[in-house]
This record gives C-alpha cells, sequence and structure tokens, in this order.
C-alpha cells in the first residue's frame, strides 16, 4: 500500500498532529465529537517533506490524492467545485504540528469564479460577489506575496466613483467594478491573469502554504524555540461556511475562559456580517462576547456548552474560532488557549476542582515557559501604561531593575558600596566584569544577544538583564547617548528583562509573592515528580529565596562569588599573588573568619537540608586588579612595587584560561586554599550545630576533576582535616566529599571516580564546552551561522545537547552506579533550570536538579510534567 | 601463607624482573644455568613499597625474613656472618625493575668488623683491610650521605704520614690508621659509631637502599620516562669474592659486542687487583678486554664462552659485571647491553644471521628510544675535510652535534630556555647533571671512558656524546682551554659522538641516509606490521625526507602552515579581515594560483600514494599583524584607516580562542575558503594526473567536526565543487572527503559521521585537550605539580592516555565500523610518532598512524614490534 499524504476530517483524529498539524488534528477530533464542523480534508506535513526533498514539486500521485480527496468532500457536502449549479468553496489554512508566526494566513473562498459567482448569487445574493472579491485579494496577497496597497487603492477609487462610505455597503454594480480592478492588478502584478479554474486555484494555495514554512520570519521562530526544520506544515482544505450572509450571520473568536485572569466566562470578539479576517485585520473593531449574549442569546448558550464539552473533552481551556451563517453555529477551529501565567495557574486549579481534570493533568497543563513571569520583580503595570521606554534590547534574563548607569565594574561596586542599586551599562560584557555583575541590580548591553556573555551571567545570577540595545552609543566612560539623550554615570535608568524595554528615571517595581493557587500547582508537581530540586545560591539571600520557592537542599554554592565581595577581594588578592606558601598562609588566615561566616549563614538557612559547597573554580586572573589605583594599593599591601606585582598579574595570564590552571588544578598546586576551605567550612558545621542542634549535611565539592588521583590528593587532605576539627570539637558533623563531573574525561572514568567520591554532580555548562570544544563566551562568533545554516536547531548552552552529551551523561551514570548503586548523582550547570533539558535529566537517572532560585518552581513544575 | 618478600637467587628466575630486580632476576637466572654465581638474595620490590605504606619502617617480619635468608646463605657458602673463622662477606645493591639513574650505589665488603678483619688477615692477608677501609667509606658515603673528601683528607693525611704514593701501597699499619681515622670520620659525621655488627650494617643498608628509590634524581628520571613511582627498588645481597687479591686477580665490566659498532668481539675494561668501584670510579684508568686476551688467555676464554652462552640465553647481547679472585672467574651480574643505534641495528642482523634471534625478536630487540641517532644529521663530509679536529675524545655515543659550550647543567638550561642548541661540556658527568643532559644536544666530557656515566646516559638519550677528552682543560666555572686556546661559556663548538672528533665552531651538518642494515630491520619491522605508516609533512622538503624513510601516504598536510610564508600572509590577512564575501573572494583569488602550486609540488612527489589535505584550522586572529608597520601597511592595501584595522582586528579576539571560532567552523562561517582550497586542490590534482599519469589519492579532510551537519554542510559544497572541476576537465581524479576526529562529541557520534565521511582521522592532540578540559599551551602552570605528586604518570600530550582518551577513541571507532566496517581510520597528532602511544593504537583497529618525517622509521619499528 502507499503511504497516505491526504486524510478527510474523518479519517483523523486528535493524536495525528504531528501528521495533520494542529488545526487538522483538531477539526477531525471535532468532527468525530459531533461537533458542528464544515468539512474537509488536510494535505499531511509529510506531503509537505515531500515537497522540499522532490526540488519543491508536488508529485503527481500526491495531486491525485488531492484530487480523490475533494471528490470525496465533493459527495459529503452535496456540492461540486467550479459547480455552475451547487459549488462548493472551500477555505485553506496552513497548519504545523504547533503553531508558528510567519507560516501563511488563511484563504477564504476557494473554488470561485465569475461563473460560480453569478451562480451563487442566485442564492446568497451579493454575499457571492463580495466573497468573490475577497478571494482574488487573499489570494494575491497570501499566496502571491502581491502588495495589499494595490488592493486598497482599486477599492478606494471604486468607493470614491460611486461615493459608497465603506467597503460594507458596496453595490453590485460596484462590486464588480471591485472584482475588474482587482483582476487587472493581478495580472499586472503576478504576470499572469487570476486563476479561473478552481483547481488550479486549490494547487497554488496548498503549494504556497509549503512555501511559507521556509519564510524567514518561520525559520527564526523555530530557531529560536529550537524547533526542526525538517516538520514540514500540513494543509487544512475546509468547506466554507459564510459569516458574511447578513442578518443573523457573524463570525469571532473566543476563550472557554479568561485568558488574561482565569475567570470562567466564555472571552473573546466577533463581528456581524463579516468574514474571519475582518476580524483579525483590526480593519472593524469587534465587539465583546458579551453583546452576543443579549443579541444571540440561543447562539450564545449553543457555544457555551460546546466550549464547555470540548473543555471536558480535551481537559484543557480552548481557543475557538466560530462563523454563525444564518443562525446556524459551525466551529473553525479549536485548540488549547495560550494564556498568561496567572490565568494557567487559575485555570488549571479551577479545572480540577470542576473534575474536568485530574491534578496530573493540571500539573502538565501549566506552560512552563511562561511561569517566569511570576517570580521576577515587575514594573507597577498602571506605571507602565503613563510612561514611554526609551529603547528596546534583546531580554535576556526577566525582572524589572531600577538603579543608577556604573559604566565599568568598578564603577558598580563604587555605587554599591554607597548603597545604590546600580544598572551596569556596558557596550558587552566579558568575565573581567564578574564583580560589577555580581554587585549590579541589573545588566544592561548594547551588544551581544542571547547567549553572550551578559545573558548567560545575568541569568545564572537571577538578574534582569537587557542585551543586544544597540540604542545606546557610549561616547567615554562616562557618558552615552540613549536615542538623543545624554546619560551621565551615576543618572537612573529602569528596565525590564521580561520584556526588553529600557527606561528613563526609576519605575516603581512591585515584588512577587507566589500565590496560593501556585503554591497549590507546585504542591501537585512534587507529588508526580521522581527527583528533588535544589538551588545555586551564593548568599543569604539567594538560598532564602530559594527555599521559598520551594528548594530541598543547595545544589552549588560558588565560593568564589563570596570572594569578589569587595571587603575581602583585596585579602583574595594577596592570596593569589603570594609568592611562597608562607605568605599565602598569611592572606588566608585574613579570608578564613569571613569564609566560615558566609558558610554559618548558609548553614543556619538550611538547616538540616544538603548544602554542596564548592571550593574555589575561576581561573586566578579573574580575581586581579586591572585598575591602576587598585594595583597600586595592592601593592603597597604586599609591600612590593607596582611592576613587580604588574609582573605577577602578567605571568597569571593564559592563552585558554577556560582550559588553564583552574578548579581542583589550583588546590592541588596550592592545597593550602582548599585547607583553608575546609576549615572554614567544617568550623562553621560545627558551630551552626551546636548553635542550632540540626543535622546538618555539607557536601564538599571538588571542582574539573578529570582523574581519580586529583579526587584522592584533595579529598585525603580534605578528610583528614575534617575528621580531626570534628574529633576536636567533639560535635558529630556528617560531612561528605564529593565532585563534579564537568571532563569529558571524568565521564569516561566515572566508575573510578565513583569508588572514592560520596556523590557526583554534572556541571554541564563545562561537560557542554568540553565535549562541543566550543567556550560559551567566544561561541557568539559562530553561532549563529550555525542556527542560520541550520546546523544545530538549537544553543546548547541553553537546552541539553540530548545527542552528544547527553551520552556522556548516560556513561557516566552507569559506570558510576555500576560501582556504587545508591551514590547521590546531582546536575548543577545552567540546565538544570530549562525544561527541556529536565525531560532528559527526568529519564537518566539524576537524584536532584539544581538551579537558580527564580527557577527552583519551574524546574518543579517541569519534574512533575510527563 | 603469608606474602614472601626475600628470595634466595635459586628461588627467582629471569621473569621475575618486576620483583626481584633486573639484577636480582638475572643472578637468578644465571644461577639456574649453572654460571659460577657467587649466591645471596633479594630483598623485593614489595618489600620496598610496603616500606613506604607503613611511614619509612621495615616490618619486623620482613626483618625476621631477611634474617632467614641470611641463614639459607651462611649454608650454602659455607662461611657465617660475623664470624671469626670463616666470616661471610656481602655486597648490596640496588636493583629496580628498569635500570636509573640516582639509585644507591653498590656498597662492598659488609660484615666487615674489626674481629672479621683480622679474623681473615690470616687468609687474605691485607686485602682483609684494604676491604674493610673500603666498607667504611662505602657505607659512610652510600648509606649515611657523608662527603666524599672527608675521606680524601684522611688518605692523603696517612699517605704523607707513611710517605706512601698510591692508596695500591698501603702497609698494613697505614692501613689500620686510615681505618682508625675513617672511623673518626665517620661518628663526626655521622654521629654515632660506625655500627659493628654485620646484621645491623646490613639492615641500613637495605633500608638506605629503600631511601634512594626517592631521590630527587630517581624521581626526575621517572618523570622524565614516565615511569611509576610505585614500583619500589629491590636490594640484591650477594656474597663478596675479591678482585683485590693481589695477582691473578681482577675485576671489570665488559659487552659481549663493541656497544658503539655492534662489531662481534669481547669489548670492556678492568683492572686488575681492585674492586669493582675503582673501574666505574675513573681513579684508575683501566685496561681494555683485549688486553686480557693476553695475559690472562684461559679466563679469558671461559669469559667469552659465557657470554656466548649468555647471549643465546636471552637472545641479545650482554653487559657483564665479572670478578677474578685468584684465578676464578665469578659473574655479578648480566644484563642486555646498552647500545648506539648504529650498533643496536648490526648486532640484530648479526644475531639473526648467526641464528641467535629470529627476524621477529631482532626487531622487537631495537629500542625505538635511541634508533632517532640514525636519522639525525651528520657533518658535512666535504666540510670535514676542510677542518682540523680541536681534540679528540672516545666516540661514545653517534651524531654530530653543534652548540654553545655550557660548563654546568644550569647554564645548560639557561641556554637552552634561550632557545639555543648547547654542547654540555664537563670534566666528568654525574647523576646531578641529568636534566642539563637532557636539555643539551651534545655532551663532551674530558674524563671517562665509554662506560662512564656520560657515555652511558648520553647513548641512553641517543644524544651525541663525546668522553675522555683529555685535551680540555677547566679553569673556571665560565672558563677552558682547549689545546690552548681559551674558551667561554656560550662559545660554539661542534663534537661528532661518531668519531670523538671536537671542532671549533659550528660545522655545517648534513642528512644521514639509512644503512643497509637499518633499511633490513625496517623491512622485517614492515613485515610484522599490521597498520601504515603515513606522514605529517606540509613542505615538499618534508615530503621527500618522509618517503626516503619509508612513508607510505601524508596524513596530515596542515594548509595553515602554507599560509604563513611570507610572500602570501598579506593576502591571508586581507581575506582575514574582509568585511564582505565579494572582498574576501578578491583576496582568495590571490592566495589560489599559490596554494594550487603547493598541493601540485605535493603530489607530483607523492604519486599514487595518498595524501590527507586538512583545510584552514587555526583560529583566524593567529594570522593577524601585531606590528605596527605590518598594520599600516595592511590598511593601505585593503584601503582602510589604521583605526579601523585595528578595531577589526581586536574584533577577532578571543578569550579562549583554542574554544573559539577556527577549524571547519571557520569554513561554515566563510564557504569560499573552503571552495578556493577545493579548487586548489582539485585542480593541481588534475594537472599533475596529466602531467604523470598517476592515480592520484587527494584526501579532504575537514577538521574539528562535532555534528555530522557541520561534516555535510561543507562536504556538499565540496563534493558539488570537485565534481564540476573534474567533469570540465574530464580527467578523472579520485578525491575523498573525511573528517578529523578530535572532539569528544564527534566521537560519542562517529557513527552520524561515519555514514557521510569517507575517512577518519584522528587528531589526538586537540582530543586530549578536549577530554582533560586543559590545553597545551596552559598545562605548564600545572603539570610540573601533577607530575611532582604522582597525580599523572606522564605527561598525556608525549604518550596518549590509554585510560581515559582511549576510551573515547575506542567508542568512535566501534561506532564507525558499526555503520561502515571498512571505513578507513588513521591517526595524525602528535602521538603518531611516540612508541609507547603505538602501542595502543595498534590494537585499536587503526589502519595507519602519521608521525613527522623523523620519526617514521622509529613508527615503522615500534609498530613491527610486539
Amino acid at each position: 500500500m502507499n503511504k497516505q499524504y491526504v486524510y478527510m476530517f474523518s479519517e483523523g483524529n486528535a493524536t495525528m498532529r504531528n501528521t495533520l498539524g494542529g488545526k487538522g488534528a483538531n477539526l477531525s477530533e471535532m468532527t468525530h465529537l459531533g461537533l458542528p464542523v464544515p468539512q474537509g480534508f488536510v494535505v499531511s506535513t509529510d506531503a509537505c517533506v515531500r515537497y522540499y526533498d522532490e526540488s519543491m514539486i508536488i508529485d503527481d500521485e500526491i495531486v491525485r490524492e488531492i484530487e480523490r480527496k475533494l471528490n470525496e468532500l465533493e459527495i459529503v457536502s452535496g456540492k461540486k467545485f467550479g459547480d455552475n449549479s451547487n459549488p462548493l468553496l472551500v477555505s485553506v489554512r496552513s497548519g504545523a504540528r504547533v503553531s508558528m508566526p510567519g507560516m501563511m494566513d488563511t484563504i477564504l473562498n476557494l473554488g470561485m469564479n465569475d461563473t460560480v459567482a453569478a451562480s451563487l448569487y442566485k442564492v446568497m445574493g451579493i454575499t457571492a460577489y463580495d466573497s468573490y472579491r475577497r478571494l482574488i485579494q487573499m489570494f494575491s496577497e497570501v499566496a502571491m506575496g502581491v502588495d495589499k496597497k494595490h488592493f486598497d487603492t482599486d477599492m478606494q477609487t471604486v468607493l470614491k466613483k460611486y461615493d459608497i462610505e465603506s467597503d460594507h455597503d458596496l453595490t453590485l454594480e460596484a462590486l464588480k467594478d471591485v472584482i475588474e480592478r482587482y483582476k487587472d492588478t493581478y495580472i499586472r502584478e503576478v504576470g499572469k491573469p487570476f486563476p479561473d479554474d478552481p483547481k488550479e486555484q486549490l494547487l497554488l494555495a496548498i503549494e504556497s502554504v509549503f512555501k511559507s514554512w521556509n519564510t524567514p520570519r518561520a525559520k527564526y521562530y523555530r530557531k529560536l524555540n529550537g524547533f526542526s526544520d525538517k516538520w514540514g506544515t500540513a494543509v487544512t482544505i475546509q468547506e466554507m461556511v459564510f459569516g458574511n450572509m447578513g442578518q443573523g450571520s457573524a463570525t469571532g473568536v473566543a476563550f472557554s475562559r479568561n485568558p488574561a485572569t482565569g475567570e470562567d466566562s466564555l472571552y473573546g470578539e466577533f463581528l456581524y456580517n463579516a468574514q474571519g479576517e475582518d476580524v483579525v485585520a483590526g480593519t472593524h473593531t469587534p465587539l465583546p462576547m458579551s453583546d452576543m449574549k443579549i443579541t444571540m442569546p440561543e447562539i450564545y448558550q449553543k457555544f457555551y456548552d460546546y466550549a464547555k464539552q470540548l473543555e471536558k473533552h480535551y481537559h484543557d481551556m480552548q481557543d475557538m474560532e466560530f462563523t454563525v451563517e444564518r443562525g446556524n453555529l459551525y466551529l473553525l477551529q479549536t485548540r488549547s488557549g495560550k494564556r498568561t501565567a496567572q490565568a494557567a495557574v487559575k485555570i488549571a486549579i479551577d479545572l480540577v476542582n470542576e473534575g474536568v481534570m485530574t491534578k496530573e493533568e493540571a500539573v502538565n497543563a501549566i506552560d512552563v515557559n511562561i511561569i517566569d513571569a511570576l517570580l521576577h520583580p515587575q514594573f507597577d503595570r498602571k506605571v507602565l501604561k503613563e510612561v514611554q521606554s526609551i529603547a528596546k534590547g534583546l531580554p535576556a534574563s526577566p525582572g524589572a531593575a531600577t538603579g543608577v548607569i556604573a559604566f565599568t565594574a568598578a564603577q558598580a561596586v563604587h555605587y554599591y558600596n554607597k548603597g545604590k542599586s546600580v544598572i551596569l551599562t556596558r557596550h558587552e560584557t566579558s568575565p573581567e566584569d564578574i564583580e560589577g555583575m555580581h554587585v549590579s541590580s541589573g545588566i544592561l548591553t548594547a551588544r551581544g544577544g542571547m547567549t553572550s556573555h551578559a545573558a548567560v551571567v545575568a541569568r545564572g545570577m537571577g538578574k534582569s538583564c537587557v542585551v543586544g540595545c544597540s540604542d545606546i552609543v557610549f561616547h567615554k566612560f562616562d557618558e552615552a547617548t540613549i536615542n538623543g539623550k545624554v546619560y551621565k554615570e551615576g543618572d537612573e535608568i529602569s528596565i525590564d528583562g521580561g520584556t526588553g524595554l529600557v527606561y528613563d528615571g526609576k519605575l516603581k517595581t512591585q515584588e512577587v509573592s507566589i500565590s496560593e493557587d501556585f503554591e497549590t500547582i507546585l504542591k501537585w508537581s512534587d507529588e508526580f515528580s521522581k527527583l528533588k530540586v535544589y538551588t545555586n545560591a551564593d548568599t543569604p539571600e539567594d538560598v532564602q529565596k530559594a527555599l521559598d520557592f520551594g528548594a530541598k537542599g543547595i545544589g552549588l554554592v560558588r565560593t568564589e562569588h563570596m570572594f569578589f565581595e569587595s571587603d575581602r577581594i583585596r585579602a583574595v588578592r594577596e592570596m593569589i599573588l603570594s609568592q611562597s606558601q608562607t605568605q599565602r598562609e598569611i592572606a588566608l588566615k585574613k579570608i578564613l573568619p569571613m569564609q566560615r561566616k558566609d558558610f554559618e549563614d548558609i548553614f543556619r538557612l538550611m538547616k538540616d537540608l544538603p548544602v554542596t559547597i564548592r571550593y574555589l573554580d575561576p581561573p586566578l586572573h579573574e580575581f586581579m586588579p586591572t585598575a591602576t589605583q587598585d594595583i597600586e594599593e595592592l601593592a603597597k599591601v604586599m609591600n612590593i612595587t607596582t611592576t613587580d606585582l604588574r609582573e605577577v598579574i602578567r605571568s597569571l595570564h593564559e592563552y585558554n584560561p577556560m582550559m588553564g590552571h583552574r578548579g581542583c588544578r589550583l588546590a592541588i598546586s596550592y592545597p593550602e586554599i582548599a585547607l583553608m576551605q575546609t576549615q572554614a567550612l567544617i568550623e562553621a558545621a560545627i558551630n551552626i550545630t551546636k548553635e542550632t542542634g540540626y543535622t546538618l549535611q555539607p557536601e564538599i565539592m571538588i571542582p574539573l576533576v578529570g582523574d581519580v588521583s586529583e579526587f584522592n590528593y584533595l579529598a585525603t587532605r580534605i578528610r583528614e582535616l575534617s575528621d580531626k576539627l570534628i574529633k576536636d570539637a567533639n560535635v558529630d558533623v556528617n560531612y561528605r566529599v564529593g565532585t563534579m563531573i564537568e571532563l569529558p574525561r571524568a565521564c569516561i572514568l566515572a566508575d573510578e571516580i565513583a569508588v572514592e567520591a560520596d556523590f557526583l554532580s554534572f556541571g554541564t555548562n563545562d561537560l557542554t564546552q568540553m565535549t562541543y570544544g566550543f567556550s560559551r563566551d567566544d561561541a557568539g562568533g559562530f553561532l549563529n551561522d550555525y542556527l542560520d545554516k541550520h546546523i544545530y536547531t538549537s544553543d546548547p548552552f541553553s537546552s541539553l545537547d540530548t545527542q552528544g552529551v547527553s551520552q556522556l551523561i548516560d556513561i557516566a551514570i552507569e559506570k558510576a552506579r555500576s560501582v556504587k548503586p545508591n551514590i547521590k548523582i546531582g546536575i548543577c550547570g545552567e540546565h538544570g533550570g530549562d525544561p527541556k533539558s529536565i525531560a532528559y535529566f527526568k529519564q537518566a537517572g539524576f537524584d536532584y536538579v539544581s538551579c537558580s532560585p527564580y527557577r527552583v518552581p519551574i524546574a518543579r513544575i517541569a519534574l512533575g510534567q510527563k
């Protein structure tokens, strides 16, 4: 049997989404439900794929199949395509497996020509010619790419000629005039006459749907969302019904519940005596559905009942298109409705309470990608209505932030120390700016994309960030122009990382707290999740936020972030620049009490939950002063010349710092650093155990291990010191020593490592870098080329590479569990908070995912979903 | 049963090398062969390992075992340790599984004290006291680290006091005086009296052997050779025989064949009436073995017969120590003799011809590490006819070397670090000089024979060496006179290790051609090898050299090396800095003819052998001008301002260039580069096919592929253009398009890649970098710490990591062959010429290894070995 490429609605169902597209699958499903759906057929996505495989020609075999299905539709409808007496008209729509901007719009009234129009005129009256002129215009614009303005000109000419006010009031004569002018325009713009043959119209329309799959907009959207270019689109061909048949006719779109608030009432818009495109085109002002309840109460009630039936059937809130033709209601489309985060939560809870959904379905119904909005401070909505933005960039990390402009990391630190909230405003950021980013409330850059350094680091820090804002022009170190206005260092601005908008001055923000409904959804999610959610947090504030959001542990405390604090960076620098172990130990002694206090604060909050503390990780030069003043001050403290100090700093330079002297390599060269951190950590644990009586769970994590010998060298020393301190204090502290798995070699040798380590945590950022062989900071140079040229479908730093990197993780987990079946395994890279990556983590055998505090609720829901 | 830690010679054999050390195992084997070996026992390497495991204490259990074996030796020898009437004396020697500089020297005459000496005097005469004073001195120096100069002073005092000329002529009274003084020196320097108790002497001696395992010298040597610090050393305790019993007594060392030339005659040195250390100490001038043939013909004949028996037994040339005690010949040690590369080849061929070895054994007998010497330059013969040598010494290790004089190891390192070729010029060398020898091109000493430290170590390192050049007189640390002319540190000289001649200044060297014997060995090697040897070569000169050395293809032409040529770098820069595709194509047009000629030259030489050409690989900024003048010139050519040009150059900066925009990523961003290279390559192939009629085998290699889409994107375009060019030219060119596997992700996804690629070649340099997560350029910062702290046993860039990286290679090969069983797989990283890595490549399923031209013969032999 040959492969089937074309399906009647009655042959399909809702599960055939990938073949029929969302639209076609739902029309099929509604047909089976006995709902009033004009019948039709679907040219499948397979036909589209084949179209592209075969040099953009629709194969004869498929053309014949389309003709056969058209015959079937003629039988079902009792009408005939192009017939003089009882002609069939159809609509043609695109429909991929997910809806997608840039795809072809609907073409209505296909099948019209002069003869058909004359014949239909007898039945429909003037609507027949109105539909005809609409077909020519839509076909020209949508399928042939003719500019709308030509038709507008034609229409204006006719309206003037006949002195008619609106296109709603055209006389038969005027309409016929319009049609002739439209046909002339077509031949002028397209180069050949408007096709008279309905079948030619249909095939051209189908082909233009196929072509619309590859418009730049559609491609861009797929790139952005990581959808495959190989899915293709389906084409839905459906018998026309007419909302423009005068009195008692209407057309509109409506949600089964309010998509902004979640309130349970039909919510939407409609127009009397119109066709579908009038509602969306914005040329006529549509009426709210509440009007319909009054003017067409029976239709409204019927529609409401259908909506509830569909909600019950699909177990979700629906977004529907409908047409009323002379008092008869038809449903033209249904799909799950898009909604705000707030509505999503309310609807899910309500549907469960109404018995429409199970708790599990409610959890699955939440679109985790929009939940972010519930978790970050936002600007006051009332305020936003009143102000104008001054610039727009890419929304790189959500949340609203206000503060004074700092043009350098040093300025940021300066203002932060003065107690000011700071917006770090840079051409682009680099690892040298980390300290400045850390103390800023928001980050704004003129260059870079969604995976630029600023974007990635800001997301990791949970800070508001707008990147690629090309409206900013920098003049000097302390001045920039934003859309013509000069801003100086210290001036106030506001940025919205959720929209990419930049505002002048300090806008009012409102903190968001988790609603009761949201809390319920999160609780339900946990019930269906086999993994725990930990957090990556370095400060007591972050820790508290994560606990509020339901984190069950800390998967990553980056101790170096503590080192950047302004009151201790100098001691850290002194330590790094020490030329002897003794000198280094003196500097470490200064850091010890600060670090101990950091750990105490965290342990006190975390009580008996696990706290995974990663030892010093980044290349040392990241801590180095660059400003002359800082160098001079440090030289004085260290009692060396600035020349000597500069020489030491220079000697720390590395060609590829990402692949240099960092991670556990630092601690192996200078074990005294790891020992200081151990002393601080264990003493803190002892103190807080004494203070609170909780059984703490400190987990010491050694970074960047590639060989079990590295782990053993450090773990032996760490355990020795820890045991001694614990014994001397006579307090029970159950610390554990584990490692990050972030190098390909560590994956391959995970069995050897697992024998020695108490736990493993995958650092998927570095693992992705090393597996692909490119660094996040440098990938910007070619990643866009890769996405444009379809070499990658998504950025592996956003969502875990489930082809390659995942295989290394699978190997590692299998090897580790082969020697220690119950070893605790987590993931603490940025992928930990990414729903797409979580889908993989769920089935890969992890015990927990760890993510930034603001991603904790998202991770909880994603983990609860199927 | 308890583990055995101590073995009688009669309990061991040659296979127990790892437990008994080389010395102990061979003494055991000789015992079984019925050769005249003084009996004894071996404290095993396991005892040494346990010594270090147990905080450097010899366990009581082992002490008791030593005592039991000592009792057995007493029974076998019929003598008793410390006995008054018939005392047993023993020697104590270190012996690891491989011989190693820095280990403890021999201690002879152990078991002596006042009573024993008095008793032995009755039997041995004055030799008894001579042996006693030697024991005290050796024990003090070797086991207790007392400085030799104290004993020299004592000896000088006594010689003066009794007016005696040499220590050979001491009277009984004088000897007793010496002994008393030595004992005083001992108590003064060591802090307690010289131990009287023979058992105490023995245990202290054994412990000091254990300690010598961890001297800095021994550790450095192990690090250099990648030997494990965990092997430990054995200790051999053997009954003394005396070469210093007057007339008819002698001691010496000899090879069964000439170790410099391979000539078949006993070759060595001996001393009448002496103990072993006199021969190596250089204090007395030894006689050649040919003298012994005349003075002791029967002993000589017996020794010759034993030597031949040992050669037949071990299937190899032997290096033996012997002692003649009053007309009785004893063998004290045998081992495979170190030899020059030239001798190695001759001996192997001779032994096969004599039926002692099979061809396979002959190939396996070659030490690939010294073969280098046959492959390095010799002095130009014409030049040699015109110049006069300034001095002559012994030709200790062949090869010509020129360089600046360094009088100390530290100076040698200093000049080496400045990029200079160095001739280390010393009175004599000692183990402290190892590092200096390692960095020198040649070694020249004023004293010592063919078995002196300098000679032995230089041969081991395959370095040119002239010893015993008594024409050199040293004045200070930075000056010496050679035959009247003053030479200062840094002056240039030349030495010929094949002739022993020394020349003033820097002589011209010439390439060496492969001898007939060597050619035979290479041919035999090929017979036993399953893999082919290709070469990495970028220039016609390199290609020719590799062909001369037997390369069967080119595994890697680095096209970027061609780009650096001074006449084309500007066009390359122009291409890189182009701001549009058009601009870039103009620059590429300039490069095309040059690149085409490069390929033509190579194809012409390679004829029908495979030529694998890698497309542009390094980060673009590597090509950028940095000098102001270059930037200004380039700006002029490109018609832009220097400011703009500097900005473009700055924009090419990458944080981690190794992980940035390079490899195939360049060609994906700028396909026109790959297309220019394709055009150059295919046109060159067409031209040379027409010119020569050969069926060329060009193989196009795309670097740094991590995803099959990258490969396909480029391969499609490359094949399209190639096919068109070939079709237009109407010439048959069987080009292939393959890729390098050098990223972990490429290994994991090698099956997907192999479906599309015609061949795979592992780039193990980059693969090692990415798998370990450190770059070769930056690893210097910690790799020494890693080796010092025993975290790594060797540098993974020198020898392939056969724990981790090899697993990725195994996975890749298995996956690739699972989809394309016969796909050609090679390796073109630097590991390709490393014998240790080759051992892995042989069994991993590779078709070929590719290495630099000078490593080709080494790779051929290594591949032929088991």
